[in-house]
């Protein structure tokens, strides 16, 4: 080995990670006797020596990250959205695995998140999940930036503010799924959910649903178009108004699939058959999708994926290291609902 | 007023909590100046003096509660069952409302839970959400139980260790369900859903199901009870098993509703229409079971109470206050898969 022993050589030799081995040395209790003897042995055997400069730096840190979900007030039984709710076990795991706490909270919109958590020592860091509307939550970014309060968003790219999002390619996705239906024919299309400057990620796929109906000559008609909030009862009526206008429809793209599901029921409530006189397709792919009936073709957001990446990013911005905003493939899930199952 | 203004007049008269007043009277940033300024005006108006004592015994503890989940091996896309994730709300609202950081990690079954959150002084106690294996698990409750660790627990009550445990009335919710089947006209039942010692909750739900049998004069067959763990495979996989000993059957009770999605697909792939030719019937009221064709009757264990009370009897635990377990009632949810429906 060339160089000064360091704590990372002993965590490759222990198979533990560094922070494992910086608690070890200094008699954690969080290590257990067996794992700090075998470290303290290793660090022997290399003449490691704290750099106490660098040991006291790194106690100033609170090695907890916190996650602050957004508490959906228009939904009745579930105060988190099952996407973000999919989440929490791959950022609970890849925060064991580097070595930090996870607190979770809600966002509290009138909290000075930097205070509450960045100041008070209580986590290095914070993970981002969800907003109701866009323009108040930017709001809050833009504090976070002027601390320079480390944080990580799940996300459409923001072109305002200099945040680290990961997101998935919404455009793409919901260019993607339109594609598909075209390309089975689909000619009549509605789509259903919000598309104004509150909701980004829902208009970036409108807008990639757009995109494919004109690259077919075909043409997005704005009054089939229906917002709705991510909720199944808006979906559920903004099907009906969809319905009201009284033109033809083959196929509904719509923005999620917890709306989707609201799709489904005022449908089956007006006696139309899902897929054969209208395909409906969804975006997420959360737990319910499968098990509607139809089963509901979607856009697949990995979420396990997307939990490893945005804990991965946060400590990366922790560590002083440079980050980019990331944007994963979405990945189409064809089930009934489409109509073009095999 | 009579005797010494406390803390808690302060907060009663500024409409906060009592933790809000305790950190504003310490200049906590976690409080906004406005709140701050506020507070520290009714404490002059009332001559209110920090009792130094207490003070310095409440900074002693970490303010921060440990949930601990269960990390499901089995389970290939969500590492939470998801009937545990629909606690994860009223658990994070009820924890900021009482003043408590939430921590969230999974069981990592080779720690000494004890010493990773309240020798470290991480958490203050801990809440226990789910397990693989019983008898592993009951090894570490004993483990907390030596060290007199503040935790409660969601499950079934433990004859032989002294826990707090929070849990529905298994036995109640598995006799409810199936005399509401027996009521109808069912006669032949089968049981899916494992019933050996690593699964008491399970079992409680089996025992109720074969005394709501007994009571109505009809016999539990134990052939046609079959194993399973909490999958929608292992359902799949017992249904098969179930049809292959060919007796006549008129119902299904399954012992969660995620197993019962497997069972509906097999009886669906066998040509067994529900609910005409046999009813099925869940247990949770996971947000799947509502969208399941046709949507399952279950036994609703109320995830929000659930989480209140877990967080509640916790604090409750760590001040020292006596507590009790407590098993809340299930509710019958009557959808189609029971045939019962008007």
């Amino acid at each position: 080995m060339k160089g000064k022993a360091t704590s990372f050589d002993i965590a490759y030799r222990a198979g533990v990670s560094q922070s494992t081995v910086s608690r070890a040395l200094r008699n954690s209790p969080l290590v257990s006797e067996k794992t700090r003897e075998k470290i303290q042995q290793i660090a022997k055997e290399l003449n490691y020596t704290v750099d106490k400069n660098a040991s006291s730096l790194r106690s100033q840190t609170s090695t907890t990250l916190a996650l602050l979900l957004f508490e959906d007030p228009t939904s009745d039984d579930s105060l988190v959205n099952p996407f973000f709710l999919s989440m929490l076990g791959s950022i609970t795991r890849e925060c064991g695995k580097l070595g930090y706490d996870l607190l979770v909270s809600f966002q509290e919109l009138d909290a000075d998140w930097h205070s509450v958590f960045k100041d008070s020592n209580k986590a290095d860091g914070l993970i981002l999940l969800g907003y109701g509307d866009y323009l108040d939550y930017e709001a809050k970014l833009r504090e976070l930036v002027k601390h320079s309060t480390p944080f990580v968003r799940w996300g459409a790219a923001t072109k305002s503010i200099d945040t680290c999002s990961i997101g998935c390619d919404n455009f793409h996705g919901g260019w993607q799924i339109t594609e598909h239906l075209i390309k089975h024919g689909r000619k009549q299309f509605g789509f259903i959910g919000a598309v104004h400057d509150g909701a980004p990620e829902f208009r970036a796929r409108y807008e990639g649903h757009c995109e494919a109906l004109t690259r077919a000559g075909l043409e997005a008609n704005a009054q089939l178009q229906k917002n709705a909030v991510n909720t199944e009862e808006d979906g559920f009526n903004a099907t009906l108004q969809l319905l009201a206008e009284n033109q033809p429809l083959d196929a509904i793209v719509v923005a999620s699939d917890l709306i989707a599901t609201g799709v489904l029921k005022a449908l089956e409530q007006k006696g139309i058959k899902v897929p054969e006189q209208c395909a409906v397709v969804g975006f997420d792919d959360v737990p319910i999708a499968r098990y509607t009936k139809p089963a509901l073709t979607t856009c697949r957001q990995d979420s396990t994926a997307a939990g490893v990446m945005l804990v991965d990013k946060l400590v990366q911005l922790i560590k002083g290291e440079p980050v980019t905003d990331a944007f994963m493939k979405t990945k189409l899930i064809v089930r009934e609902s489409c109509g073009t199952q095999q």
